[in-house]
C-alpha cells in the first residue's frame, strides 16, 4: 500500500504531454518523437520509481501507468534502450549495435513490437553456412557443421544439454536434482569430459562467446543449463537448436528499423515519465517508502524496480544495506565481454554465390558471423561477434589492427571482395558505463547454487526487472520484456 | 611527476600536528590516541591519495610521508583498520572480530609489529586438538586429522597442493603451464576426482570455509594453487601446511592487546593525514592530475593508491573508465562470506582436560574453533568461523538460535560447560558496508587466467594495494602491509 503522502497520480496528470492517459490508454502515435526529459525538476513523490531505461524498466514503467498508478524512470544515460542500441548508416539503413534478433516463442517481445507498430523481417539464411576449423572449410546448412571428425561428438553434446537442461526448473534452477553437482562444474570441464575430439570445443566457443560473451571456463554447467532450458516458452521446452539456431531460433528474425525502436516507441508514450542523465546512486528504504537520489535529485515513492544489470545494481548505496545474501548475490553476477563488427558493403554480394553471410571459424578474430543487411538489402552488411577470450585478445588491440583482422575473416568466408567495404562499424559493450558488458550476465560455478534463489526476492519495497531476472529467454529482449511485466504485476499488487 | 601545481609538502607541513615530520621521522609514540579527523576542511591538493585506510592504505601512506610526500587517506568509515577489528570484553580483554593471526614468513606484519611497539603471543595449540566426522570423535595433534577413512584421500590431497601449486608463480599465477586447465576446473570438481571417501571433501571444507569465506564449488583449482603458494616468502615456498596450519602457520600467533593496535598506531602516527567518514565516490583522471571526490569533498592529486577489496573499488565512479580488462577482473572478484562467533568463559577450561580448543567438525553451524583467549587467560574463549555454504544456512538464522548451535557445538567439542558463557559475541562481515564480506576476495574459475594479468596494473595515476593484491599472503595482513609497500614504492618512484 502506497503512504497517503504520495501521490497516486502523480506525473499522470501533472505531465502534460498526453501521452498516456491515467487509464492507460495509448495515444501517442508509434514513432511520436519522444518527450524524455534531461533537464529539470523531476516530482518529489510518485507510485513507483523505475531504475533504468531499457526494455524491461520502460515496460515496467508502462505497466504501472496503464494500472492508473505514478511512475517515473531514471536513467543514467542520455537515451533509453540499455543494451539495445540502434547505428544509422550513410545511406539511412539502420543496423543494431547491441541486441537485435528475435524468434519463435518469444511471444512477449514479439506482441510488444506488433503493438508498438514495428514489424519484423527473417534474418537472411538462405544458401549455404560456412565452417572453417583448422584445415577444414566446409559448406554447409542448419546450425551444427556436419564435420566428421566432430560429428559424433557433437550430436552427443546437443543430446546432453537438451535432456539435462529439461531437468532444470527455469524459475529455481537451483532445485535441479544434481544442481549441486552441475554447478560445481565449469562447462569447459563438462565439454572435456564429454568429447574425443578437442575441435568439438572450440566448435561450441563459437556458440558461447556470442552468447555470453564468456568462455566456456568461467561458466557454470548449471546456468548453460539453465539458458538453454529458457530458451522457451510455458508449453515449449528450451532446447540447444532454438538458442542457438537461424531460423526457427533466437535468430531467426530482426526489427525492420533496428531493435532500438521498441524502447524508443515506449518511451515515446511515456513522455516526461522518463528522465534521461538522472543515474541512481542511493536507494533508502524506511518502513513507509523508499527515497531514490540520483544525480537529478531526489524522488520519494511506494515501490522501486530496480531495472539495471546486476553489477550497476551493485554499484547503487543501499540503506539499508541490501541482505547480505542479495549483495553476495550481485557480486557475482558479472556481465560477459562482447564486441559487435559491422563491414557495410554496397550489397550483400555473398548471396549471389550462394551464401548466408552465416560462419564458424575456430580461430581469428572472428568466431561467428551473420549477414546484417536491412531488409530491403539497399547495402549489404557482415556482423562479426567478438566475445569472451577472443575479445580479451582481439577487443584491445588497435581499431585498425583489428578491422584488418575481421575484414580478413570475412574474405575467408565469403571471397576477397570482403575486403574492401564502404563502412565498417565496430561497438564494445564492455566500454559503456552503463552497462559494462553485454549480452547479459554469467554465473560462475557456485554461484547459482548458493545465491540464485534471491534473484528475484524483493527486498522490502525493492522489486528486481531486467533480462537477467527473466525466466523465459534470460539475457534476451523478451526475457527484459517477461521481467518488467512480472515486477510490474508484484508492485501493482501492492501498491 | 607530480604537476606543478600540486604541493610538495601538503600536510605534513600544514598539518601542525608534528606527528610525522617531512624527513618521515616517526615523533609519535605508538600507542599515541589518533588524530584522524571526521569532520572539517581537507586540503585541495596533495602529492598521492589513498583511498581505504586498512592496513595496507596505511603502510602506503606512511611510506609515501617518509619519502617526503604529501598523502591523504580517505577513509569511508569511521575507523582505521578495514577488515581488522578489535573487541573489548567486559572484563577489559581484547579480541578480534576480523583478522588475527600472524605466522612464521609473515615477516612484513611482523616487522610492522615490532617497530610500533606491537607484541604477539602464541596462539595456544597445546593439548589434543578434536575432530568429528559422522560417527567419528577423536582427539589429535597436528593439521590434519588421522581419521583412518580418510587418510590415504587426505595424504593424497595434501601432497598434490603442495607438488601443484610449487608450479604456480606466486606474481603471475595465470602464465602456470597448465593455467589453463586448473582455472577450468572448481576445487570442489578436482577433490571430487582426487578422493574416494566424501568425508575427506568434508574436511577440506573445514579449511576452505573459515580461509575463504567460500566452498570449494565457487572457488578455480588454479586460485587455491596460488593462494597456498603464496603462504611463504621469497626463500620459503607456500605449502597448505603452513597456509592451514596452527603452530609455524599462518594461525601461529595473536596480537596481545588485539591486531587493530597495529593499524591504529599506524593511524596515529600520520594523524590529521587519515580522513575519516570519507567514502571515495570518483576518481578522475586527467592527463596532468586525478581528483577524487569523496563525501567530504575533493582533492586533487598527482598519484592515487586504491587499497580498499575488488568490489569496493567497482563501486567507484571512475573518469575515465577504467580499461575494460581492470573493470571486468573487478567485476569477478567477490568477497567471501564469513562470519566470526565468540563464546567468553571465566576461564579456559579446556585446556584442564588436555584440550587445545582447536577442532574441525563436518556438520552443523561450526566447521573451525580455536583458543581466542587472550594471552593472560584472563578468561577463556572460543572462537568459531562460520563461512561459506555453513554461513547462508546459519549466518541468515536469528541470532539466538545460532549461539545455540554454536554453544552445542562448543559443547560438543570441549564438554557441557561450553553451554553456559559469560559473554557471546558475533561479527558477520558481509553485514559490513565497507567491506561486503570477509576474510578476501575469492577468484571463480576461469577468471585468475582470463583476467589476473590486470591486478597489480597501474591505470594510469591510479595504483592498487590491498591484501587482494600481494603476492605473498594474500588475503591476510601480512599481504596487506606488502601490497601497501609495493604500491608506494610504486607511487614515490613517479612521483
Amino acid at each position: 500500500m502506497s503512504p497517503t503522502s504520495i501521490s497516486r497520480r502523480g506525473l499522470l496528470g501533472a505531465a502534460g504531454t498526453g501521452t498516456l492517459t491515467a487509464a492507460g490508454t495509448l495515444l501517442a502515435a508509434p514513432g511520436v518523437a519522444s518527450a524524455e526529459t534531461t533537464s529539470g525538476n523531476l516530482p518529489s513523490t510518485v507510485d513507483t520509481v523505475v531504475v533504468g531505461a531499457g526494455i524491461s524498466g520502460l515496460v515496467a514503467a508502462r505497466q504501472i501507468a496503464r494500472a492508473g498508478r505514478s511512475v517515473l524512470v531514471l536513467e543514467a544515460r542520455d537515451r533509453v534502450g540499455g543494451r539495445v542500441l540502434n547505428h544509422t548508416l550513410a545511406n539511412g539503413s539502420v543496423i543494431e549495435s547491441g541486441g537485435a534478433f528475435v524468434g519463435p516463442t518469444q511471444d512477449h517481445i514479439l506482441a510488444l513490437a506488433a503493438e508498438l507498430g514495428v514489424q519484423t523481417f527473417k534474418e537472411y539464411a538462405q544458401g549455404d553456412n560456412v565452417y572453417i576449423s583448422g584445415s577444414i572449410t566446409m559448406r554447409y546448412t542448419g546450425t551444427v557443421p556436419p564435420d566428421p571428425t566432430i560429428l559424433a561428438d557433437a550430436a552427443n553434446l546437443q543430446l546432453q544439454l537438451d535432456t539435462l537442461s529439461k531437468q532444470v526448473p527455469v524459475d529455481a534452477p537451483w532445485t535441479a536434482a544434481k544442481a549441486a553437482e552441475w554447478d560445481a562444474k565449469s562447462v569447459d570441464n563438462w565439454i572435456k569430459e564429454n568429447t574425443v575430439n578437442p575441435a568439438t570445443a572450440n566448435l561450441l566457443l563459437c556458440y558461447l562467446q556470442p552468447c555470453f560473451g564468456t568462455d566456456p571456463r568461467e561458466m557454470s554447467l548449471l546456468y548453460l543449463l539453465w539458458y538453454i532450458a529458457t530458451a522457451g516458452d510455458e508449453t515449449t521446452p528450451g532446447t540447444f537448436e532454438r538458442s542457438a539456431g537461424t531460423s526457427g531460433g533466437a535468430q531467426d528474425s530482426r526489427v525492420i528499423g533496428g531493435s532500438q525502436l521498441i524502447p524508443l516507441r515506449l518511451a515515446a508514450q511515456l513522455g516526461d515519465i522518463v528522465a534521461l542523465k538522472a543515474p541512481v546512486r542511493k536507494i533508502e528504504q524506511t518502513a513507509d517508502s523508499v527515497t531514490v537520489t540520483s544525480d537529478r535529485g531526489q524522488v520519494r515513492a511506494s515501490r522501486v524496480i530496480v531495472a539495471v544489470p546486476p553489477p550497476l545494481a551493485a554499484k547503487i548505496d543501499w540503506y539499508p544495506l541490501l541482505p547480505p545474501l542479495h549483495l553476495e548475490l550481485l557480486q557475482r553476477l558479472p556481465m560477459g565481454a562482447l564486441m559487435k563488427c559491422d563491414a557495410v558493403y554496397n550489397r550483400p554480394f555473398w548471396r549471389d554465390a550462394g551464401l548466408s553471410g552465416m560462419a564458424l571459424i575456430d580461430s581469428g578474430p572472428v568466431r561467428a558471423t551473420f549477414d546484417n543487411s536491412p531488409p530491403d538489402a539497399g547495402v549489404g552488411v557482415l556482423m562479426a561477434f567478438i566475445g569472451g577470450s577472443t575479445w580479451r585478445d582481439w577487443g584491445n588491440r588497435p581499431a585498425d589492427e583489428r578491422q584488418t583482422a575481421v575484414l580478413q575473416a570475412f574474405a575467408e568466408i565469403v571471397g576477397p571482395q570482403a575486403l574492401t567495404p564502404i563502412d565498417y562499424v565496430e561497438h564494445d559493450w564492455t566500454h559503456e558505463r552503463w552497462s559494462t558488458g553485454a549480452p547479459t550476465s554469467v554465473a560462475a560455478p557456485g554461484v547459482i547454487y548458493s545465491y540464485g534463489a534471491q534473484i528475484r526476492q524483493p527486498v522490502a519495497r525493492v522489486h528486481w526487472a531486467g533480462t537477467e531476472t527473466a525466466t523465459y529467454w534470460s539475457g534476451y529482449m523478451d526475457g527484459a520484456v517477461r521481467a518488467g511485466e512480472r515486477a510490474a504485476q508484484e508492485v501493482i499488487a501492492l501498491l
